[in-house]
């Protein structure tokens, strides 16, 4: 029996018998019925996080490599029917989705208004999600699930409207990745005309951190990325002033690509999704300079021991996902940068083609 | 074949074939001959890392229970004779150590003297050691090793000379801990007379920390205890204006804890080593607000995705062990604080006890 005080974390839709938040939770209150802080969703689409979607595709391949699609369908099903929120037990992740508001409590901090085209923006591994479609209109194939059913955001939950002069898929893309540079341009004010590398600068999140850190005033920008195809990608996107080839894995080589493209950087931003960057971005940021972890490929310990063992004396971020108004920063970045707005929109074509 | 280039990392005493910084490196060059921008230590003790000691610990125990402290020794010696570093495979940690300054190259920065009687603040995972009694006068058992034998510092390493007014193991065991308490002082002093809560202020870089966030400007400190029995020594230490007893690892309970004393806080320092306490330390913290992770038991991701999570507008940082000048000033909190100083020496003493 869920408690009936609402909590802006959403802790009384818990039904686990321990106090925990509903990340953490085993499984959710899904009543329809909203207390006065809560939104109910009408769900039109599930966008499974990406890992999420590969463990369930792993595990129903084949010897043969067929993949069952079916039994993945009825996986995600299973999930959200036992645990009221989908949230896969193997990865822990979840995904975000899109809809309609349905009903907003009257007390609801939110600001939204019935007929709201949404998308969440906070892990589906903590919404309560019910399915009431049984998932008809997907085949099993792919992290875009159509999807007919509701879910409820809490005080807390982050929500962002659709706008109406964007390709929806777009706009996603976007928030998807929209917390990297709202906190890269509030890291960039801290500095007089710094100079800021993005560690990964071709990618999503990087390619609007290097527009975000030219808007907030950066001296110089420089793109490090893998190889040179992503190079001349980024060069043609004209978003930073200096594309360099490096491997961010080792630090000496990093360091140095960087000191060469006029670093070292005041503010390194890391945005790519691979282990053992840590070191790299230390070596390649100046004393008193600020490095933003953005990459969930972080290791703690590897950061924290690799600063102290080099006597480094930067400013180590934990990149936050949430920074207020970070969904509309990153659209008005789309809006007013060609270059961005191009890697997007190749991006999802790839994806279409794939 | 080492590189001969100095480079202030000590990349050039690394013997692997991929370039590696001389913590990842499997091997290090141990010759006795400095370049210009080195210095010699002769090694009198070593300190190893209390996680790397008990792994070797539970490896050398019998299925009788009987720990055989003189295979833990051969394995320390054959550990350095084979990588020319007391780098524990298993754990990845070294520890520190404490000699006096042998040789001093002509170019090196570190500001030493031949005859110095120091501690290095880095790990021994990064520092060339060679053995040269065999570990004679250790017996195996404990963290605390005498050791005759050489080390090399590079550039950039980290050493505090030891001061003549405090006992050696007194001024160690505040300098495990010192980037702590510095970190904290310059996190208080981008507030104005800020609330600080300390998670785990009843240990050693918790209690510092709570000293250093006075000294910094603090308008109220908080210390969170996990019990009774701790929250009466930290009362009678007077280092913190409000003591509560919570467990960190529920975040809700954290929460309510830390409202209760006066908080949200503006600035959270979480000093313990559980996992799981990130949710609570975010919950904690008010908007705008500053939590910093000491904890090596912190995990990454689920700092970034609980702060998004919880649409929390908290900055994160990584606790960097290393701020220019702290360990005299962890030293110094300890002359001027006679609180700090009673539960210091009352953990010395009762380490001597067990």
């Amino acid at each position: 029996m869920a408690v009936r005080d609402s909590d802006p974390t959403g802790l009384h839709r818990v039904l686990d018998d321990a106090v925990v938040l509903p990340q953490a939770a085993q499984r959710l209150d899904t009543r329809r019925d909203l207390l006065p802080d809560e939104v109910r969703i009408r769900v039109q689409r599930l966008n499974l996080d990406a890992a999420s979607y590969r463990q369930l595709e792993r595990t129903h391949t084949g010897p043969d490599g067929t993949v069952d699609t079916d039994a993945i369908r009825a996986a995600v099903l299973e999930i959200v029917a036992s645990r009221g929120k989908m949230q896969n037990p193997e990865t822990g992740s979840g995904g975000m989705l899109v809809g309609t508001v349905e009903e907003v409590g009257p007390e609801s901090p939110l600001g939204l208004a019935v007929g709201d085209r949404v998308a969440t923006l906070v892990s589906l591994t903590l919404t309560p999600l019910v399915i009431e479609d049984g998932l008809a209109g997907w085949d099993g194939a792919g992290e875009q699930v159509p999807c007919d059913g509701y879910a409820v955001l809490f005080g807390r939950s982050i929500v962002a409207v659709l706008p109406d002069d964007l390709d929806p898929a777009l706009s996603l893309s976007v928030m998807d990745v929209c917390g990297a540079p709202a906190l890269t341009a509030r890291v960039v004010t801290g500095y007089d005309a710094p100079t800021v590398a993005v560690i990964g600068g071709g990618g999503k999140s990087g390619s609007l951190s290097l527009a975000a850190a030219r808007a907030a005033g950066a001296g110089r920008t420089i793109g490090v990325v893998p190889h040179e195809r992503e190079a001349e990608l980024l060069r043609r996107a004209a978003l930073a002033d200096e594309v360099v080839v490096a491997d961010a894995r080792h630090p000496v080589g990093l360091r140095d690509a960087v000191a060469a493209a006029g670093g070292p950087a005041d503010v390194t931003v890391v945005c790519v999704d691979v282990p053992g960057c840590e070191g790299g971005a230390i070596l390649a940021t100046a004393e008193r300079g600020t490095v933003v972890f953005f990459s969930m490929a972080t290791s703690f310990s590897a950061a924290a021991l690799g600063a102290e063992g080099l006597a480094a004396d930067v400013t180590m971020l934990v990149g936050n996902g949430y920074v207020p108004g970070h969904a509309a920063y990153a659209l008005e970045l789309l809006r007013a940068e060609p270059g961005v707005r191009r890697l997007f929109e190749g991006r999802l074509a790839a994806e279409v083609d794939a």
